[in-house]
C-alpha cells in the first residue's frame, strides 16, 4: 500500500532501483493537453544521476516511453503511462550488503515489515523510485503553467552549515540551472561545491536545506479541513527520501513573533484583494490567498558513506560495514527538480478540484 | 472536499464555531473495544476552553454523545458517530465582521474559494472544528494503549523565545497537565505564563513549539512510498490551524551534521534489533524502526489580537478593525491534546494497515 | 469500513435502529446551493415508515435536522451533517431475537464478522440505515434539478407476479405518488395492494421490481474503466438492503437478440447527436449518450414474516422463531425514494467530476 | 478517472487497443506470495483472441513481463507492474472510422466527454483493457487458493437462446475448458458453437449469460453499509464492456417467491453454521454466510457486427457503415476468464480487509 498518490490527479509510480524499470501511471489528467516524450524528458534529466561530479557518479540512462493516454500528441483523457527501463543492473555489486543492515537506510525497517527485501540498490527505498514522480510532474507542470499560470522553482539555500542568499521574488531558473549545486546564489554555490567535493573525499556527505517558491499561484487552493495546502504539500514533500523537517512561511522562526508583528495586513491593489506582507507564505486557513507561497525543506546528510560503520546482520551478529567506491555525497542539487515535482503534483490535485468548485459557486 | 481522513480507520468531521454542533464519524473501527463516553470526554476537557486564565476565556460544556456504534459499551464495528452541540451561539459578537477580513484568519481565503463564508467565529475554519478530531483521537488511544501498547504524549516546548528543557525519555503525562501551560519544566512554564499573561494584557498573542515523542511504538509502521510515516503525521499535524512547520528527529538540526556523525548504527539488544542512537527519530525510509518516535511543531503567534489593524471590506474599502474583549494569546496548552489526537490517529491507521501486512508475510 | 460512498460528493452514513440517531455527513457539496429542513424531509416523509397500511406500522417521526454546512439558507462548501434522532426505541421487543439468528437476516453474518451484534431491530443492518443516504440524495436532487436539467424517477414495476405497464417516457412523479404502492398503473396498483394485504395478513411477504429512469441526463457522465456509469449505479442500488438484481437497458432481455437487431444508430436530430432507438438504456462504453438512462432492480421477499420458523441459536441449538405482531410484507414502496436517492447520488457525483472534465478540454 | 479499482488491492490499468502496450500496477498485495510470469501467463492465455474459430480471429501475442514488485520469485509488498506489450498495431485498418460513431459502441461517448478519441481499435474502451485486470486476477486467484481456500469458476450459462444445464456444485474448470466456448454442458456447448459461427457467417453477433460460483468462502466477507460484497462484486462485474445486468442467488427469480419459501433456515452441521437451502447466494445483509456464492452476468450481443448500418459522422453526416473482415461474433467464452478475475480482485480485497477485521475482534 501507499504507491498512489493524489485525490484528482492521481499517481501510481512502482519500480526498484534494480528491478524491470520504473514508471508511473497518472489517473486523471484532463483531454486536450499536448504532451511529447521530449517534455517530460527534459525534467528527468535534470534529476538524473551523473550530470556533474559533485552528485553521484553512477550513470543512468533514464529514458521515458510515453505507452498511454496521448494520441496524436495530446492527451485523451485516459490513464497516462510513463516507463523507464532499468539498464545499471549490476547488482552483484550488492551482494554484500544482503544479509546485514545498513545504518540509517531503510534495509531495516523494509524487513521489520515485510519479512524479506529487495536488498539490490535498496530496492523500493532507492531514490530511483522518484523517476515515476518527476515524468508525473512534467506534465502537472504543463497543465499549471498553460491553464493556471504559476510558476514553481525550487533551489538549493543551504548545504551544511553554508547559506545561500536568495531573493525569492527574483530567482529564476537559470540562475537555479546556472551550477551543479542548484544553488541561484554563486559565491555560495562556489563553497558548497567545495564543501560536497571535501566531503567525498573524505568518504563522507552531507545535507541541507532546499526552499521553493510558487509564483502567481490562484487564490482558493486547499481544501478544510484536513486537505489544507499546507498538509497536502507537507505530505508531499516529506514522502521524499531524506526529508527530515518542512516549514512554510516564516516557519520556526515565526515563534519569536508576535500576533501584531506577524499578522499580513489585507490591502487593496489595482483591483485585487493583497496582503502587504507576506509572512503566512501565501496560504491562510490552509487555503492559497494568491500571494506567492514559500516554503524550506530540511534534508539530512545521506546515509550512504565510504566509513566503516558499526551494524549487525539480519542474524544479529556484530559486523563492519564498509561501503566501497561511489557514493553520492549530497542529494540536494538532485532533489530540486522532484521537489519542484511533488509541489506541481499538489497544485495541480487542487486545480483541478477548485476548477470545479468555482464552477460550483451555485448562482440562482 | 477534505473533510475525510484516514484509509483504514476513516474520519469524517463536521461542524462550525457557532452552527448546530460539531462532530466526527468514525468508519473501520474494530469491533469489540470497551469505550465509554467518559472516556472521550476526558481528551475534549483537555481541550476545552476556558481551562485557566492563559487560553482563551470562552467557556464552552463541550459534551460528548456516542449516538452509534457503539452497544452494550463495545464497539460493534459499524460507524461510530460523536456529536457536540454548540452553546456558545452569542453570533451578533461577530456582526460587525461579516463584511471585513482579518489579517492572517481564513476570512478571505473562505471567500476567494466559495464566494461565500459563514463569519460567525470563523465558521469551519474555527478550531472549534478540531473537536471532531480529539473525540475520535480518544478512540484511537484506546485502541493503541490496549493493543499496541505505545503511549503518545506532546507538550509545550517554547512559547515565544522561553524554551524549555525537557527529557523526552522521562516526561509523563502528569508533569505536563501539572501546570496550565502544559510545559513539563516548571521553571520555563512559570516564565510561559507570565509571558502569555503580558502578551494578554497588551492585546497581543505568541505562538511556540509543541514537542511529541511515541514511547515503544511497534516498528514497521509506515507505507511505501507515499504513505511514509513521516508523510503521514506531516500530513495530520499540519492540517491543525496555525501550524507553520514540523521537523522529526534531528530535523532543520541534522543539516549541520555529516553521515557519519548522523547516521544510527544497528546493534542487537536484549535479542532486538536497535538503533544505539536515535537521530533518525525513530522512522527510517518512512517505516518505523521501534525506537521511539518524536517530532517539533511551530505553531505561529495566534491571529486574533486586541489590537487596532488595517485592513479591507469585502468591498475593498480600506477599514480599521478593532478586535474587541476576549481573545486567546496563546493556542499551545489547547494544542498540545490535539497534537497528540492527530498523531494517534495517524498510528492507529497505521497500526491497523500493519496488522494485516504482518499477516501477510505469507509462508508456503 | 464501508460507511463512505463517493469520490466528489462523499457522503458517510451512521447510525442503528435503536442507538442515539441515525445520519449522514456530506463532504463534498458546492457552496451557493439554497437548500432547507423542509426540502430534505419532503424526501424523508416519501421513505418514512407508517405511511400506509400496506407498508411497516411502525410509526416513524423522522424529523431532519441540518447541524452544520448551511448558512444563511445556502451550503458554505463545507461539511453538511444532517441528523435524525430514533424515538421508537422499545428494544425490549427484540429480546428474545438476541439470541438467535433470523433467517436471511444479516444476523448471523454480522456475528461471524465481528463477533458480536447490537440485536435492537437489526442494528446497523436496519432499512433505517436508508435515512441519511435519502437525506443526502435530496441535496444531490436539488443540484441536479437545478443545475444539470434532468429528472431521475423511480416507480414499482412489478410485485411478486403481477406486473405493471408503465410509459417510461411519459410517467410523472405525481402518477407514482398516487397510490400506496407507488406503481403508475392503476388497475395493476390496486391488484398489488390487494396481494400484499393478503400477505401481510398471512403473514408473509413479497418482493417485486422498481424501474427507473434518469430524464435529460447529460452526455459523458461515467469514467473509464472502472468508474462507468452503469458500473457506479450498480453498486449503488446494489448495496440496498434486500436487492437481488440488476439490469440496464434491455438487460437479461437484449441475450435474446442479435448485435444488427440491438445496435442504436445514431442520427441528427435538431443539430443534436442522438440515437434512433435507445436500447442501450442511455450508457454505452460506461459513458451517457445523453438518451434516457433506464434500469429496473430486483427485490426479494423480505425476510422478516410472520411464520413459524426453523433456525438456531447461537449455541447452535436448533430452535423455532416466531416473529410476533408487525412486520413489513413488502419494501417495494417505501425502497422506491431510496433508489431515487442513490441514483441522484451517483449522478451527482459523475455530474460534479465531469463538469471539471468538460473544462478541461485544454485549448491552445 | 476511474482508473483505480479496490481499497486494500487496489489495482490501476492502463492502456490502448493500439498504443505502446497494456498493464496494470497492483498496490498492496502482501508480500511473500510465489508468483511467476507463467502463471500470470496462464489466465492472460484464456482471455487471449485466436484461441478457436468461435471467436475473434485476431491473434496477439499478450506476452506477460513482470516488472516490479517480485524479487527471488516471491512478492516483497511493493508496487507490482505486468506489462503486455501490443503488437497487432495496423491501425490503418481503422482509418475510415476515424470520423464516425460506431452504433452501440464507446466512439460518440468518448468523444462527448473528452472533446476527442484515440480511434484506434475503439481506443481505451476497447476489450484489450481486460488485460491488465486479468494480470492481476491471476495474483488475486493464487492469494485465495493458497491463503483462504476458495475456488471462483465463471461458465457460459446461455448464448442467445441455447440454455445449458449446469450442476453449480460439481461443475469443474476442466469442463469449463473442455470445449471452445466454456459450457460445461457439452450438448448445449455444440449447438452454441454452431449457433455462433452461424452468426459469424451472417455478419452478426450474439450475446449471453455467464454463471459464476464461489466455492468454500469464508463468512464475513463484505462491508456494511456500502462496501457490500453484492454491492461490490456488482460494480466489478458492470464495469466490463458488453454487461447489461447482474442477479445474486436467486435474482430476479425470487421476485416470484415470498419470504417464507424464499428463506433460508439456520442450521447446526458438523459444527458449524449453515443454511438447510441458499437462495441467498452466499451472501446476506451484503456479508457472506460461509455458503456458496453465486450470480449470472447478462451480455448483450457484440456491437460489430459485419452488416451495413446507418450512422453519422462527427459533423453529423448520415452515412453507411460497412464493418469488413474479422469480427468476435460472440464475447462470452473470453469473458469468462476476465469475469472470474474480477470476482477474485474483489474477494482477495475484502479477504484483505476482513483479515484484519479478525484480528480486531478486541478481546480485553
Amino acid at each position: 500500500m501507499g504507491d498512489i498518490f493524489g485525490q484528482n490527479f492521481r499517481i501510481t509510480t512502482w519500480g526498484e532501483s534494480h528491478g524491470g524499470g520504473v514508471g508511473v501511471v497518472i489517473d486523471g489528467c484532463p483531454a486536450g493537453l499536448p504532451i511529447t516524450e521530449e517534455e517530460i524528458q527534459v525534467e528527468l534529466d535534470r534529476r538524473k544521476p551523473g550530470q556533474s561530479r559533485i552528485t553521484t557518479q553512477r550513470k543512468e540512462g533514464d529514458v521515458a516511453v510515453l505507452l498511454s493516454g496521448v494520441f496524436d500528441g495530446v492527451t485523451t483523457g485516459t490513464a497516462i503511462s510513463i516507463m523507464v527501463k532499468n539498464k545499471d543492473a549490476r547488482s552483484s555489486a550488492y551482494d554484500e550488503l544482503k544479509d546485514l543492515y545498513r545504518p540509517s537506510h531503510a534495509d531495516y525497517t523494509y524487513e521489520a515489515k515485510y519479512g524479506l527485501r529487495d536488498w539490490r540498490g535498496g530496492g523500493r527505498a532507492s531514490a530511483r523510485e522518484t523517476i515515476g514522480r518527476v515524468a508525473a510532474g512534467a506534465i502537472a507542470k504543463k497543465i499549471l503553467t498553460q491553464h493556471c499560470g504559476l510558476e514553481t522553482l525550487a533551489y538549493v539555500e543551504q548545504i551544511h552549515d553554508i547559506k545561500a542568499e536568495v531573493d525569492r521574488d527574483q530567482v529564476t531558473l537559470e540562475q537555479v540551472e546556472s551550477n551543479a549545486v542548484r544553488c541561484p546564489d554563486s559565491a555560495a554555490a562556489a563553497l558548497m561545491i567545495e564543501r560536497i567535493n571535501k566531503m567525498r573525499k573524505a568518504g563522507d556527505s552531507v545535507g541541507g536545506i532546499i526552499g521553493a517558491v510558487v509564483r502567481n499561484p490562484p487564490s482558493g487552493l486547499g481544501e478544510p479541513v484536513f486537505d489544507k495546502l499546507t498538509a497536502d504539500l507537507s505530505k508531499a514533500v516529506m514522502s521524499l527520501p531524506a526529508t527530515r523537517g518542512i516549514e512554510f512561511g516564516l516557519g520556526f522562526g515565526s515563534v519569536y513573533m508576535t500576533g501584531s508583528t506577524h499578522n499580513d495586513p489585507f490591502v487593496l491593489q489595482d483591483g485585487e484583494v493583497r496582503t502587504r506582507t507576506n509572512k503566512s507564505g501565501g496560504i491562510q486557513g490552509g487555503i492559497s490567498n494568491g500571494e506567492d507561497i514559500y516554503f524550506r525543506v530540511a534534508f539530512k546528510p545521506t546515509a550512504t558513506i565510504n566509513f566503516e560503520q558499526n551494524t549487525i546482520t539480519r542474524d544479529g551478529k556484530a559486523v563492519q560495514l564498509k561501503a566501497k567506491g561511489r557514493h553520492d555525497p549530497c542529494v540536494l542539487p538532485r532533489a530540486v527538480p522532484i521537489v519542484e515535482a511533488m509541489v506541481n503534483l499538489v497544485l495541480v490535485d487542487h486545480f483541478l478540484r477548485n476548477r470545479l468548485k468555482n464552477n460550483q459557486r451555485l448562482s440562482p
